[in-house]
């Protein structure tokens, strides 16, 4: 095989109380890579479709990155190269793991041409490198469900422990991306470094819950679960008529709803696709009603993560 | 019914990561407590076997605190009153929820000898008023396993928000009680009120991993998981030969090893009854090395939690 075309979803990260660790993956929005091997060692990228701000230099780009993180985890070197062409569907800033589609997508596009060397769960810290460069922190609540699709929980970074968490089937996400950019690094630096034992509690608690609920798809548990009172508060007020968002979700039915990674994007998750269409039409309205562009996307949770594109 | 006799079991809360939101009730362990009717309306405790520094006075003894708290919640107050005899068989400031189980057997009998009224999960905010007068918070960690058995998460304690979380059958527990004494508000005042976010972050993962294992019965999970990095780190150096207790237990095959409460009884959760055998073993000797008296109890998770005797 010389050429591959790959998708790999756009995740919801955090996912309320799960504050840096925990993940899932969309179906539908993500990103497309398609790879070439090329006579000579090397990546390149050829082509950047769908963001005119991304840079195609190898090292300032996350695909080159993590793709190269791969190449260097390998005992014994390709003679060939790799030449990528790059459709980003996930728009970057968006917090819907953009930097994160576009990593998975390079390590399971290559981990593919090469054989497959190292499953997709061995994949998430090379694609973890995009992420290194992206936000300047390494982290894996994107990259692995964008990898392994599903609900995800990084259980611990220290030695990096990724677990599939169970979920019932009926869980659909609307996602709603108003039109203005929060960059990651910006998103981090408002957040305190010490927090209080209480807010702690509070929040160990819900994930506590959010984690039994997904197991036994106790809809009420979750929807209880699903709060924030480390990040949400900050952030929260980054994002113009967030409160309302979240007050119109909850009033549409929703479980829960509260800002998807660093946002400005939000989510929300409701049983069934009919209420998340509901919410959907909520969402749309109340961001026009601001005068604000956005984009809403409804979509039960993606159980494949990266796959190849035929 | 006039009289009723009934057992309520230890506890050992927080386990490890859930910290203030998580328990698990012992079996055979546990306080006693005989319930009879009198002509006249009150409460008073006529016996105390077992611990000599308990206070009689109804205001100053969890029992009558926290049957008081569900004789004020009744819309009818019963036209008799009760008398107690307890048996502690839990020493207090053993860190095995000793005022915990006089409380839940004291909600626990006078809802049976008034008709149940209350379902045991609506007993848990009365006997958490006997943790208030015990340590001066009312939580709930160590009642609500003592109550209802298993595995408890306290989801949220503003609104009370008790789940029964589902975990394996031959999970099996070691528990150890070296012979000195840790009051819990002095244990908890040594806990700083501030916690690093990394910390933090570090905690809910283990919470949430060890949530997954249980439910699925993932018994490398559960292991991974059993850490805590906010209470122990202060709490293990009030306890003699902790660190060497916690080495010991997970060299014999235990899936983990912490502080049970505030301490200082150290708990181990195994699998299977061999493994929890070999850990008391191992317990026994070390602190007997020291020159420490001991008391080692192995035990799986009590499923039924407050029972009557006959």
């Amino acid at each position: 095989m010389d050429s591959i075309k790959v998708f790999a979803p756009a995740t919801v990260a955090n996912v309320a109380c799960g504050f840096d660790v925990m993940g899932f993956a969309l179906q539908h929005i993500g990103d497309e890579l398609i790879i070439n091997k090329t006579d000579q060692p090397g990546l390149n990228i050829s082509e950047i479709h769908g963001s005119d701000s991304l840079s195609k230099n190898s090292e300032e780009n996350v695909v080159t990155v993590s793709a190269q993180a791969l190449l260097d985890a390998l005992e014994e070197k390709p003679s060939f190269g790799f030449e990528f062409e790059l459709t980003k569907k996930v728009k970057p800033g968006s917090g819907l793991g953009s930097s994160a589609s576009s990593s998975a997508a390079a390590v399971f596009g290559i981990n593919e041409l090469l054989g497959n060397p190292f499953t997709k769960k061995e994949l998430v810290p090379f694609a973890m490198e995009g992420e290194r460069l992206a936000s300047g922190i390494p982290h894996a609540d994107n990259v692995a469900p964008s990898l392994l699709g599903g609900f995800v929980l990084i259980r611990s970074y220290s030695p990096l422990d990724v677990v599939e968490l169970q979920y019932p089937e009926d869980l659909v996400a609307t996602v709603v991306h108003p039109q203005i950019e929060i960059k990651t690094a910006d998103a981090k630096k408002m957040l305190r470094k010490q927090i209080e034992l209480k807010d702690a509690i509070t929040q160990w608690g819900n994930i506590g819950g959010l984690v039994s609920g997904l197991a036994r798809a106790d809809y009420e548990l979750i929807s209880r679960s699903l709060h924030d009172v480390i990040a949400e508060p900050i952030r929260g007020m980054l994002i113009p008529s967030f409160k309302e968002a979240k007050e119109e979700a909850i009033n549409a039915g929703a479980l829960g709803c509260s800002i998807s990674g660093s946002g400005p994007s939000v989510f929300s998750l409701s049983r069934g696709e009919r209420t998340a269409r509901k919410v959907a039409t909520k969402f749309e309205t109340l961001f026009k009603s601001i005068g604000l562009e956005s984009y809403v996307h409804v979509s039960p949770i993606n159980t494949k993560g990266s796959e190849v594109l035929t």
